[in-house]
C-alpha cells in the first residue's frame, strides 16, 4: 500500500521535472536545429520527461503529472473524484517548482532575455509562433489530449497483456504530439504544464491560460468516455 | 473476445492518428531541419503514431492501420478475408479524417498555402521533392513494404517470445523507412495513408495514387509469401 | 528446430536491409542536417535496421547480419565455424543486393552523381570526409567493434535476465557508433556492409576495403576474449 | 555470483565507452546541427551509452559507471561503502581511458585543435558556451543528478516490475538531461566524465573540476534521502 504522502510527492516532482525540462530545453537549448536542439530535441525533452518518470514513481502514483489525466481517469471509472484532487494539487504545486528552478538557471546568463510568453508558455494568435488562430489552438489541444488519452487508457488497461511499455508508448506519443503541435500552441494538453510558466510570464501568457485548461480536460474526458463505450467496456469497479 | 465495432473503431482512430501526425508534422511543423522538424522528425512522427497506437489499440484490433498490412495477413493465412475487408474500409474512413483535421488546423493560420500534392500526399515525378521516375518510385514502395512486413510478421509470430517488443520494432522501422524514402515518394507503404491526404490535394495527388495502393499491396503480400515459404512455416489455421 | 534455409535466408534479407536502408540514408536522404536528414538521421537508419531485423529473424537465426559478429561468436565458444562460414556468405551476397536495389533507385533520379566513394562506401584519408590518418581509421574501427561485441555478448547473455531487450540495447548502440563515428570512416564495423557499396563503387573504396574486413573481425574476437576472460565464464558448451 | 574483478573490469569498460562515446560524439562529430550531429545527437550519444551498457554489463555491476551513482546507492542503503569505494576507482580509471582513445583518434586527422575545455571537458563561465554563471552551473548540476537519481532509484525498486525498462528509462534521461543542460556546463552529473576529459585538457577544465565532483555527488545523495523518506520506505537490508 503506497500512502498518500509518497504519491503526493511522486506526482509533485514528476511534474516539477516535466515543466523543468520541457520547458527548459525550449528556453535554455533553443527551438534552432543549427545552434540548438531543434523543434525535435524540444519534442523529446517533453516526452522523455514523462519516460523516464514514468518508470521511476509508475510504481507509487501512476505517474500522471497532468491534471488532464487525473481528471480523465475520473471519467473513466479508474480513479476516485478526490483522489484526482490532490493529485492535481500536487500537479500544480510541480509545475511551479520546476517553471521556478528554469527561471533561476536561465536568468543566470548574459543576455538572458523574457519577452512574451517567456520560459515556454503556451500560447497562440498575433506574435505567437506560426500565430494559428483561437479555433485552431482549440482544436489541436482537443485532439491532441484525445490522442494522448487514447495512448493512456489502452496501453494502461488491465487487459493489454504489454502493460510494461506503456511508460514508453506514453512517452514517446507525448514526443509525437510535440513534433506535430509546437508550431500551433507550444504544445499543452496539461494545464499544470501551462499554469507554471505563465505565473512567471505574466501577460497574455496568463490571459491565454484558459484554453490549456478547458481544452486538454474535455478532449481528455471525451477519449475516455470513446474508450469506455466503443473500444473496450470497463470491468466493474 | 473483442467486438467487430470495437475493432473498426480501434482501426478507424489509429489511422486517423497515423495520417493527422505522419502528415501534420510535414505540413505543420515543417521538413526543415533548422527551422523545423527536419526529415528525421518526420521520420519519428510516422514512425512514434504506430508505436503509440500499436500499445493502444494493439489488443483490441492488432493496429494494423494499413490496408497492405491486413491483406498481407490474409495472404499469410493469418487473417480471414472478410475481416480484412472491414479494417481496410474503417482504415480509409480514418485516414480521410486525418487529413480533415489537418485540414481544418493547417488552414487557420496566416500564410497557409495548398500547393499541389497538398497535405503530405504522396507522388513523385517532375515537381515532386527529387523528382524520381516512375521506376524508382514503384522499386522503392515494393521493397519498403517488403521490408516492414517482413518485421510485422517475425515480430509478432507466434515462435517469437518477445512479442511485447513488436509495436516498438515495427514502428521504428517506419521511422527508418521514411529516413530512407521521403525524398523518393513521401513514403507510403499504406494505401490509406495515400488516400486521405490526396482527396483533399486532387491534382496529380489524386492521379497518381494508383502507385501508392498497388506497389505496397505487392510488396506486402510478397513479403507473407517469402516468410511463410523461406523462413517459417506457418502453423496450421 | 529452424532450417538451415531460413537461417540463410533470414541472414541474406537481414544484411540487405542493412545495407539499403543504412547506406540509402546516407545517399537519398543526404547528411546535410538542414535539407537532408543530417548524420544524426543516418545513425539511426543503420541502427534501427539492426532493432528491426533483430524482432524480425532474431528467433530465426539470431540476427547476427555482420561477419565481424559471427566470427566473435566462434571465438566466444557460442557458434560451431561451420555454421558462422555459411552465415558470412548469406551476409556477404545480402549486402551485395541491399547495394544493387540502392543503385537501382538512386540513378533513377536527375542528378544523381556517383562520385569516389560512392552509395555509402567507407573509406579514409585525403578526399574522404573530415581525412582521418590510417591510425585513426583502424583505431576507430577495432574500438567500435569492440563495444559494439562487448553490449552483444552482455545482452544475449544466458545469465542476462533482461534477454528480450538484447535487439534494441544492440541496435540502439549501432546508432551511437554512427554518431560518434561517421566523419572518420563512415563506420562500417561490419565486413558485408562495406563490401557491398563498394563493389559498385570501385576505386578506392575497394582498395581500401582490407581496413574494414581486418579491423571489425579483430575487435570482435578481441571482444570475446575479454568478455569471456575478465566479465563472465563462458558456461561448458 | 560475480567476482570483484568482472565488476571492477565492467565499470572500467563502461565508463570507458561513456566518455569516449559522450565526449566523442561533440569533438568529432560536431555540435552544429548542420553540419555535425548537433546537441540533439550529442544528447543521443551520453544516453545512448548508458542504454547499451546498462544491457551489457547491468547483470555484472549495475552498470553504475558514475561515482555520484555508486555513492548516492551507498547513501541510499543499497550499497556498501567498501564496494562503492573500488567501483569510483574502476570508473575513474575507465574515464581516463576512454578520453585517451578519443585523444589519439581526434588528433589523428587535418586541423584538429584542443582549444580550452578541450575533449569535451564541462565548464562554465566567460568563454564557455552561453556563459552561465557559476549558480547556474551548481544549481543545473544538483538538480540534473538529483532528477538522474530518482529515475534510478524508481526504476530499480525491488517493488517496480517493470525492472527491465530500467536501463532505457535510465539512459532516455540522460539524453533528456543533456538536451537541457549542454549549453549550461557541458553536463558532467558524473564526476569520472569531467575528470577524464579534464586530465587531457588541463587549463580551466581542470581548476573548475571541483564543482563537477562536489555538485552531482550532493546530487545524488539528496536524492536517495528524499526517496527514502518521502517516497518508497527502503527495506531493510
Amino acid at each position: 500500500m503506497v500512502s498518500t504522502t509518497s504519491k503526493f510527492v511522486a506526482e509533485m516532482i514528476g511534474t516539477m521535472v516535466l515543466v523543468l525540462m520541457g520547458c527548459g530545453s525550449a528556453v535554455i537549448a533553443g527551438a534552432d536545429g543549427t545552434t540548438g536542439v531543434g523543434l525535435l530535441g524540444i519534442s523529446f525533452a517533453f516526452g522523455l520527461s514523462v519516460v523516464a518518470m514514468a518508470y521511476a514513481i509508475g510504481h507509487i502514483s501512476g505517474c500522471h503529472i497532468n491534471p488532464a489525466i487525473s481528471l480523465a481517469m475520473v471519467a473513466a471509472g479508474r480513479m476516485k473524484f478526490g483522489e484526482a484532487f490532490y493529485y492535481v494539487v500536487a500537479q500544480v504545486i510541480g509545475a511551479i517548482i520546476g517553471a521556478g528552478i528554469l527561471y533561476v538557471i536561465f536568468t543566470n546568463h548574459p543576455g538572458a532575455e523574457l519577452g512574451p510568453w517567456a520560459l515556454g508558455s503556451n500560447g497562440w494568435g498575433t506574435g505567437y509562433l506560426d500565430e494559428y488562430t483561437t479555433l485552431a489552438a482549440l482544436v489541436a489541444e482537443f485532439v491532441f489530449t484525445f490522442i494522448f488519452l487514447m495512448v493512456i487508457l489502452g496501453s494502461t488497461s488491465t487487459k493489454n497483456i504489454h502493460g510494461g511499455f506503456a511508460g514508453l508508448a506514453i512517452g514517446l506519443s507525448l514526443v509525437l504530439i510535440h513534433i506535430v503541435g509546437i508550431k500551433i500552441t507550444g504544445v499543452s494538453v496539461n494545464p499544470a504544464r501551462s499554469i507554471g510558466p505563465a505565473l512567471f510570464a505574466g501577460g497574455e501568457a496568463l490571459s491565454q491560460l484558459w484554453l490549456f485548461i478547458v481544452a486538454p480536460i474535455l478532449g481528455g474526458v471525451f477519449a475516455s468516455f470513446t474508450y469506455n463505450l466503443l473500444i473496450e467496456k470497463p470491468e466493474k469497479l
